[in-house]
């Protein structure tokens, strides 16, 4: 029995924000203090290190649970499946629904109930609850979809990965411009057909990385709220992923028994260009080789980071051959892998 | 293989909050209209219903992450396990850390990378993630847990249900009174020995029923910020319960096999004491039978309403010879079973 991604679909918020939109803004240190730049020098030197010029947020009236909405009505249509006969709604978020201009998370109930409504599924027996694993959380999705098919109690799973960083960010942080909003979603299920998910690994780094990625408060000290945002160490971030991400990548591939050769893609979390090109070339390395063109479709130069939901995006792009000069087709092993908060880093190798 | 509970662990906050205490409040009619009775008739009128004369907070300093941690220390230590040998840390809540006087809910990084930042566990192959599901995410923690160890993918975990209502709610709705802090884990693991999870069912009613518990505004309508609260239309969830819990059992029971006169303990989420009595007399109803005295052990008139937390600390209670008259001994088939915000509701049959 094999488990495969028979659907896919996202939601590309209608939003653009320019790296120019940001020109206005009173960028400062994390201690408070100003830059000594101006802000198309600082911009200009965000877009080298990311590749990010521009990304996508969501309308005022919009939420979290609607785009996952959005992405998953295009995903069961894609796996032509009807929506009754689907076993489980597993949501990779963060942050839940957070509405415009306020600042709590609401998660009761649950994103995936949400979705569940909206959808107007009616059969109870699909249950859907929400998991939070920081941005690989989607790929982790489809992983315990996996293990819920291969211990019998699933046959078919909606997976989703949405997220709206927008809502939760801070306009006096330079790392305000890495985030995005976004949602894909895939139906996982149960198939005799060849190929699928062939192996699969996570890992969790928490004795000294837990807090790599957290809330934290404006760098504005004036502003006297107790308001927090997502906040990050870069630095610290950018080498525990070098470290630790090819040699997981590794791992994971030689498990699964596929020769470096044989893989055809790897879709990677678009979390910053410059760190996501040194962690796949430094994966091809460990073989002794180049880093293949092309290997590696990058979508954050127009999209942004949208946690969760970079991923999964990514791949029905592809799909939907809306990405230019990249292509998976039948057969081909592809890679999906992520690092994000937590920390945590998973990949799946992938036949498709 | 079996999938055995071989270790368990709870936290009691150390704030006693008698309904005395609320003596001052001003309650409020969820239209902002006041209510044509006494504060002493109300509260009585509330423990009359709800069973509750005290609840528990945690002290102004703590976490929800903190308790989580305590509750996982004990069940660790009563497992007699190494920590370093625990594949999954799975934490079923709903609002993450929420600090003392904040209305935001933090849930980057997890409440589990979190708790293993806590316990100083290394080994990054323990991976960790939150899981959201409304009061019933710990009984679906474990049912997760148990997919994972049938699937191969781990062989042991820790199950953990941590909830601070205290942060989240609106003094002046008399629904406030029900909800309660609290924590409590388990280790859940692969076994030789006979018993464990026989059988278990889950479902999500999220149709019409999606937004019976929600994040609302405070009745008290002259104040005009945005905070919002936990809410919920009880008459709807006491009628919704009530007609779908005692099949949702049943037919739970049924498909393990076990006999109604096998059953020793009904474990139930400690949601409102008459609406766990009229869900567990109906259950019993339905095989022409009166529910036997002593049953349904209850914390709730002690501990208040804790969500995810209510039917782990339950057991370990009794367990631990904590509650009077109440004990669980080797073969005992008991019956773990919860409701809440998605509207979910879930069982297992458990064999001691």
């Amino acid at each position: 029995m094999n488990v495969k991604i028979t659907g896919t679909g996202s939601y590309i918020p209608s939003i653009i924000e320019k790296n120019q939109d940001f020109y206005n803004h009173e960028f400062l240190n994390s201690d408070g203090s100003s830059i000594n730049s101006a802000n198309e020098v600082i911009i200009e030197k965000f877009k080298a290190i990311t590749g990010i010029q521009e990304r996508r947020y969501i309308k005022e009236e919009l939420l979290n649970s609607d785009i996952a909405f959005f992405a998953s009505q295009k995903a069961i249509e894609d796996a032509k499946v009807d929506k009754e006969s689907i076993d489980y709604i597993i949501v990779a978020h963060n942050y839940g629904d957070v509405k415009h201009n306020t600042e709590q998370s609401d998660t009761v109930p649950s994103i995936a109930s949400r979705v569940k409504h909206l959808l107007k599924v009616e059969n109870p027996k699909c249950v859907g609850y929400d998991l939070l694993f920081g941005c690989p959380g989607w790929i982790e999705g489809v992983i315990q979809a996996k293990a819920f098919i291969a211990s019998g109690l699933a046959k078919r799973c909606l997976v989703i990965g949405t997220e709206t960083l927008s809502r939760v960010i801070d306009k006096h942080d330079r790392d305000s411009m890495i985030y995005s909003d976004g949602a894909a979603a895939v139906i996982v299920e149960e198939s005799d057909e060849d190929g699928g998910i062939i192996g699969h690994d996570s890992a969790t780094y928490a004795l000294d990385e837990a807090h790599f990625i957290f809330f934290g408060e404006t760098n504005k000290l004036d502003v006297v709220d107790q308001r927090r945002y997502i906040k990050m160490y870069g630095r610290k971030i950018y080498e525990f992923a070098l470290t630790n991400v090819p040699k997981a990548l590794k791992s994971c591939l030689d498990k699964s028994g596929i020769s470096i050769k044989d893989v055809k893609k790897i879709l990677i979390h678009q979390a910053n260009e410059k760190m996501d090109e040194a962690i796949v070339k430094r994966f091809y390395k460990s073989y002794g080789m180049k880093m293949p063109e092309g290997i590696m479709p990058m979508t954050i130069n127009m999209l942004g980071n949208s946690s969760v939901a970079t991923v999964p995006t990514l791949y029905d792009m592809i799909l939907k051959g809306q990405l230019k000069n990249q292509e998976i087709n039948k057969g081909d092993v592809i890679i999906f892998a992520s690092v994000g908060a937590g920390m945590n880093i998973n990949a799946i190798v992938y036949k498709h």
